[in-house]
């Protein structure tokens, strides 16, 4: 059982039973970190989630990621317990080790295109994270954001199947997906209900609605108003990474 | 036989042979470059070099680069003739393709902790390149690099081996190499003739030693004076690409 909340500094060490079960350390809106819950969830790969504060990280968590950063994945099983960290890195790890429903393509050539893929969104998230978490973004943010995004819809229609990863979902499809989840956000925190264009984006926009049927999504999923909000706190400088939790009750 | 000069914007595109010969974009000073070099070197893979000035790059260059990003590799023998970026994708695909002399390990764990470790070269870079590039370089900045430097000396004393990749060279030594190249540079540009500290370093710096005599490492490597003054014209805003390259006779 979870705890479902963040960890902070002076939180005590979470103990978790001795039970070989790997463990995710991750924050809630993270979409690095739910890059490896996705993985983990697609695969059914039992796992205990240890939430971390990032504004205020507990002490020990430096054990687990040097530098701080989640997502973190300690593999309990493995003699010295080990953790690993960067989000790609955890994903290809776990499609390799648990290779039932295997997401990256075997071809040395496929394999290769598919994490350059996967690099190509870095130019749609640098354009529309200050849209996303600063008050004064640039006013070029908007269209570079998507032109960005150009190359999805342009890849989709060469590739000519529902998902990156062909008939089934891919590696590129979890690892982009984060994003997707968030970007409908932006009608809720930019002026006139901002929306991706339709015509632009056909394909892109069937494979959003597509995605959003997977379970191991579902499992994970928070909608749009719950990201803007957490976007809000955010901005402010006070981001409330609790905010997707049930509220305990008061004892 | 390659042509020892940048091609720049204006420059026709070069006509090279249809020998389906593999064909590196590259620029001659850049780190991430020299990783792809040194992996065609270490397993002998013929290859044409292509150097690209990155300041004015050449108008065809995103026929192979979309977002002009060197290095690229084009596969001349696979049909459409697609290219790969991202150096680490690129030694990753040639590793998998070229499996003479391998250089990743086959354990996933391994080879997960040995792609973490790259990573962890970056706080160094971030940390040293105000100094090596700019001219009011921040004053935490070289304390900033030592400290990020002593993960690398830490993970020697730890696998006990000459090597990051252990008795012989492996990826993470020839990924990280082009700026172990890079940094005795330091002496030339840091008043002081900064060097990095024996008694720290004493592992790291015997593993640069040895890395300079390995055949693919000689075969591309530039001396510190010349990385030096490479740094010098880049400082001024007029990176001079072809430096390392004899001078054309006038005609």
């Amino acid at each position: 059982m979870d705890v479902l909340k963040h960890f902070k500094k002076g939180s005590p060490k979470p103990e978790l039973p001795n039970d070989g079960i790997l463990r995710l350390y991750l924050m809630r809106f993270c979409p690095y970190s739910q890059r490896a819950s996705l993985v983990l969830a697609a695969k059914h790969i039992p796992h205990h989630k240890i939430y971390i504060d990032l504004t205020e990280k507990p002490e020990w968590y430096t054990d687990f990621s040097p530098l701080g950063k989640v997502p973190a994945l300690q593999l309990t099983a493995v003699p010295g317990q080990p953790a690993l960290v960067e989000s790609l890195v955890i994903a290809e790890y776990l499609d390799e080790l648990y290779p039932v429903r295997q997401l990256l393509p075997e071809d040395p050539l496929q394999k290769a295109q598919d994490k350059i893929l996967i690099q190509r969104l870095s130019p749609a998230i640098d354009a529309v994270y200050p849209v996303l978490f600063t008050k004064d973004p640039p006013g070029d943010a908007l269209p570079n954001f998507e032109n960005a995004l150009d190359v999805f819809e342009q890849e989709l229609t060469r590739r000519a199947t529902p998902y990156f990863g062909g008939a089934q979902i891919g590696m590129v499809d979890y690892m982009i997906w984060p994003w997707f989840e968030r970007f409908p956000a932006l009608k809720h925190v930019v002026p006139g209900e901002y929306e991706l264009d339709r015509a632009r984006y056909a394909k892109l926009l069937d494979w959003v609605d597509l995605m959003a049927k997977d379970e191991a999504i579902k499992e994970i999923a928070l909608d749009s108003e719950t990201h803007a909000q957490f976007m809000v706190t955010r901005q402010e400088g006070q981001p409330n990474y609790d905010m997707a939790f049930p509220v305990a009750a008061e004892e």
